[in-house]
């Protein structure tokens, strides 16, 4: 027999000779990641301030009730505020530390729904009075679309904003129950002011559809909710999600604000009463489409160049905190066979265990670099919105739409999966995947339902898919996000799959790349014989999806000769893993239509699912020496199982001693409850005996 | 311009409409569903007496934290038991009305993991003297196997039970943090007793491996803990899931326990110190198969015949509340574009809502269906145990296996699914999905990480394989779960797939039971060539246990001849609606193994997709009269948008109300939070404006 080993020292040795085994130059991926060393830096200077504040800890966050989540969310945000000026943090300087936070903060609602629409959408007029006001938090603002019966569907919102030339005032009216202003971040309990969507209603009674209008909430005097306006907020969120978020309601019962209260930038009523139109119709949505855009780095990580605004729930770093967690966790833990050293096997060694998280760290890598490309195209159409130049509008729209919907369904799936890598354990909070996947889980229902976006990205494709095949003069230029319709134009034949496909970047990007130029030239044809599927846009919009950013991958390969050969190398893995995953899960459209088919010999999924296995083998040396690039401290990880030095057992138990249930040895529910059932049960189980006895 | 349509009066007529729609006749589905109208009249009846009780209300459960959470539980335990005996209920009737609460409850573990293990493994001393104790309730137990550093794996379980035939005890032992007893389920507050997993140590040092112990952990006088033992709660699990369960760990200090506290019906310690061996091996793990088992029926809900204990965990009715609560609001819910009527379409009328609903609710059938089979051969089996007979366990145990991997991954996922089919309202507490789906999430990983079991459905499925492909005498009877097996042994010839394949309920379980009997056979074969790639495992035991349900689900559609002819007609679509759609998650597979391959003509996929959406069609307008045959009250339901009368914005409204948020008009975070930060930024505000004008 074996000497006893002492599983709990064991985790330290493991992790120890994990990172010995690292080939990578971890500050140097770290700094590539991060943008640079200077970024970096920037990062490393803000938490010291942050760790040395009691109120920032995470530890007691997991016993609090809702309301008190709430509460230490404002006093944070308070902190926050006050840390700012001591140290007269940049916006750059504050976005980092709130995205170090890592918190579900009210405020955040201002400066990423609020405070971008004043900015792109308010007057001059509107910016000389209240800038300055939103600019130093003096008023706190949330954004007010959505209502109880209607959502996406802005076209059909019911608050309407009748203008009164007599008084040059709008009047906010919510003319229904449905109308309510329903799921507004921020409003239930924290905002001073709002933006609200309302149809516009012109004196001659036309309804000129949904505009913005900047409309007082609650008094600067007490917070008391101004007359006519009923607030309230809408409840727990499923699961205890974004339990510090005051998602609100709101109705107005005819309030009247002033005709320059509109968000006037692009279309306006004049005093008499007449309206001035916006250049495109889809200006208005300016708003919403930042928002999505600020998701694509988001369920990677914070990129911040100062330039982009941070919103918790957009902005955690799903997929590098749930790759970080559950590798560092499975590298210590052992389970199940005995290896040759007599240990059972580490976790993560398991085909089964590193097939799931390596592509999960794959995904982590491309999004922040894909959150980087993302950010400087919309800083390039915002500009040019700003000149009035909306030519962009249209495919960045559909890109938009197609990537949020790719970002968040991957950030919520893979930190259910890296969860579920982990075993039991998984389930506790102090893992701390449970909180970040339900807190990020309405990513794929909100700023857009994903299943209609899809409908979006599906529209875009197929009007210029008719354009590339049908069009007299040739479409000589295709945007960026469409080039892989240049396909169905060139003279060219899909490509021949074979082994050694999977060998080459630019073959697998090519073969993504026909997949989706294949599937909407189909799409097309069945279309007009009206024997379209019932899934078709969720597939299709993937696959048109998936081609973009496999070309970007593939430019992030090519990029990748910046770096040392080492860590080029194995980065360069990360991104073939992503390619061939991709490829992996589109193995039936493929098949679909036609560039994988049987050859007779054998299983012809075989080379790639191989492929992908050698490469998830040649990766699992240096996982943990990746997830170390991400930087994470213990205080910002937050994780009893994702603790840097392998010692998850202590960490789980240290966890357990604050658990506010074991402060009494005897639970309050004893007395009044357990105590009567035992003894109603032993006085039966005694009569029972006696009778047995008397037998 | 259309009149304005109050939407919220429209929900009502649109939920009258579609119960128009119904052809079939609810209560005869409702009683198939339930076996029987007295299983429905029993149902109803017990409904009655619990709507009463104030303290089973589940309004305002949203609003607790856990501590509260947790002695509402016990309060329930409590009063439920008084109930029991004030209606002198039989077991039927109290698992019934446990089943009917849909509460997380301590009790449940002493019910499905604690009772069971002590009438299947208790000797006959144990029984006599406890049986009454454990029956009654006068003592409350628990099942402590998993720990801190093992879970899956038994075999390396460090804790110990150490025979000292000096005094005829055994003495109990941690030997370290890791073997601290973790995750048992009643343990942190509420157990008096235990079963506890221990490796038996005889006095000549042998170690004999894991066995079972009762051991007291707590005085029946004052619920202290027993000297040597020190216990606690484990914390919060993710999300707030199974708040109100107490599971906790136990740390053992040479506790002293009698010789005759060992589970010793199938082996036993003599009072010398010898050990008498269990006629098989796996005996011992008959506590957690049964566990196991009981998952089945639970994804969808609770058969009851009296004989099946309820657990609260794993008899939630998942499938069946997820798929009403969801058809009923997306049969309200309008949204998008205008019909022809003017109004938006009904939300379910998508395509891309039906493709996702109606599945679930097809599989919400076949659930309830399979776990009646189950149920029936585990009794079978656990007859055959009682008489040591063993033959069924390999086989049964493999089955199991991958029905508890195929049930509880359709159960999340299924939940997850309809609650996003709801848009943004599915994320409110009040839609009632995240609960479940929290609550749920666990059974993934517990009672056996589905990944690891998947393992044990291919060893089973390789080993019969091989048996079927090279015994030299012929294997003639295969056991029922492995007769796709029989495909490789006959001289057949795998069927070519056409669009009428479809269409055809034995063609589509053939192709299922060729898939698996073919991807078995190449297994054994990349297997010898060492080409074996990282998800193979997951692949093929999805695989195996498919064919198995598929030729149930034929057998299920047979056996619809009972029902009159238009409700077999509808429930028969659902089944066949299964079918297709496991075919349709299958046709990797079936392009891997050569069942379907290109023709030429098209995209070869499309047959199978547009005859899903065919059928989806042809089940639609029955949708609300299919998921009122699950006969759920609104009482028991629990959900705001899964009211019977449709009006889900009054219902959401309602509940808005009960939030503590809302009994403030002024936030308490206002005065020492909010102020000071709005204050701070309209002093910088005037600063700058001071500054401009002085410019």
């Amino acid at each position: 027999m074996a000497p006893p080993v002492d599983v709990n020292q064991q985790t330290a040795a493991d992790m120890k000779a994990a990172r010995s085994r690292t080939s990578i130059s971890v500050h140097i991926v770290r700094n590539y990641l991060y943008g640079g060393q200077k970024q970096w830096d920037l990062r490393e200077r803000l938490e010291k301030i942050l760790v040395q504040e009691q109120l920032f800890g995470k530890q007691h966050r997991d016993f609090l009730g809702r309301t008190d989540q709430y509460i230490r969310a404002t006093a944070i945000t308070n902190r926050l505020n006050e840390l700012r000026r001591i140290h007269s943090w940049s916006a750059e300087e504050y976005n980092t530390a709130m995205s170090l936070l890592s918190e579900i903060l009210p405020i955040s609602l201002h400066d990423v729904a609020f405070q971008p629409v004043f900015l792109g959408q308010g007057s001059p007029a509107l910016m000389e009075n209240y800038w300055d006001l939103v600019n130093e938090k003096g008023i706190q603002g949330c954004y007010l679309q959505t209502e109880l019966g209607h959502g996406t569907n802005v076209a059909q919102l019911e608050t309407t904003s009748t203008y009164i030339p007599e008084t040059q005032e709008f009047e906010i009216n919510s003319p229904s129950l449905t109308s309510t202003k329903w799921w507004i971040g921020a409003l239930g309990k924290s905002a001073t002011h709002g933006a609200v969507q309302a149809k516009l209603i012109l004196p001659n009674g036309k309804d000129m559809g949904p505009h913005l209008f900047f409309v007082q909430l609650r008094s600067l005097e007490d917070h008391k909710p101004l007359p006519g306006i009923t607030v309230g907020d809408i409840g727990p969120k499923a699961a205890g999600g974004m339990a510090a978020q005051d998602q609100g309601f709101a109705r107005f019962d005819h309030v009247r604000i002033p005709r320059t209260n509109m968000f006037s930038k692009f279309a306006e009523v004049t005093k008499e009463g007449n309206y001035i139109q916006p250049p495109h119709a889809k200006l208005s949505y300016g708003g919403m489409m930042y928002i999505r855009a600020s998701m694509i780095p988001s369920a990677a990580w914070t990129i911040a160049r100062g330039r982009v605004l941070i919103m918790q729930d957009h902005f955690k770093p799903n997929h590098v905190t749930a790759a970080t967690v559950a590798i560092r966790y499975t590298t210590v833990r052992r389970q199940g066979e005995l290896a040759t050293n007599g240990l059972e096997r580490q976790v993560l060694n398991y085909p089964s265990t590193y097939y799931r998280l390596l592509p999960i760290l794959s995904r982590a890598f491309v999004l922040i670099e894909l959150g980087r490309y993302t950010i400087k195209a919309l800083d390039e159409m915002q500009q040019r919105l700003a000149n009035r130049d909306t030519s962009l509008l249209p495919e960045m729209h559909a890109l938009l739409c197609g990537l949020k919907v790719l970002v968040s369904t991957h950030g919520v799936s893979d930190i259910e999966t890296a969860r579920r890598s982990m075993g039991g354990h998984g389930y506790s909070a102090f893992a701390g995947l449970g909180r970040l996947y339900i807190d990020y889980l309405p990513s794929v229902t909100f700023e857009g339902d994903n299943f209609v976006l899809d409908g979006q990205v599906v529209r875009t494709a197929t009007k210029l898919c008719n354009a590339v095949l049908f069009s007299t003069s040739a479409v000589t230029k295709l945007p960026p996000p469409s080039v892989y319709l240049r396909l169905l134009t060139a003279n060219s034949t899909p490509p021949l799959v074979t082994a050694s496909t999977w060998h080459d970047v630019s073959s697998v990007v090519l073969l993504l790349e026909w997949r989706a130029a294949l599937m909407v030239k189909n799409f097309t044809q069945t279309q007009a014989k009206g024997e379209v599927d019932a899934n078709i846009n969720q597939r299709l919009a993937k696959a048109v999806t998936e081609a973009f950013v496999a070309a970007q991958v593939g430019e992030m390969i090519n990029n990748l000769t910046t770096l040392p050969s080492e860590d080029a190398n194995v980065v360069g893995r990360l991104y073939r893993l992503y390619l061939l995953t991709t490829a992996e899960s589109a193995l039936v459209d493929l098949f679909s239509v036609g560039l994988i088919h049987p050859t007779g010999a054998g299983d012809p999924t075989q080379d790639l699912r191989l492929a992908v296995k050698a490469l998830c083998l040649e990766i699992l040396p240096n996982a943990i020496g990746l997830t170390d690039a991400f930087g994470f401290s213990d205080w910002s990880l937050d994780s009893a199982l994702g603790v840097s030095d392998g010692r998850v057992y202590e960490a789980l138990w240290q966890r357990v001693q604050m658990e506010p249930m074991n402060k009494d040895e005897v639970t309050p529910a004893y007395d009044p409850y357990i105590r009567p059932m035992l003894q109603r049960g032993q006085a039966a189980a005694e009569q029972k005996m006696k009778l047995k006895s008397k037998l």
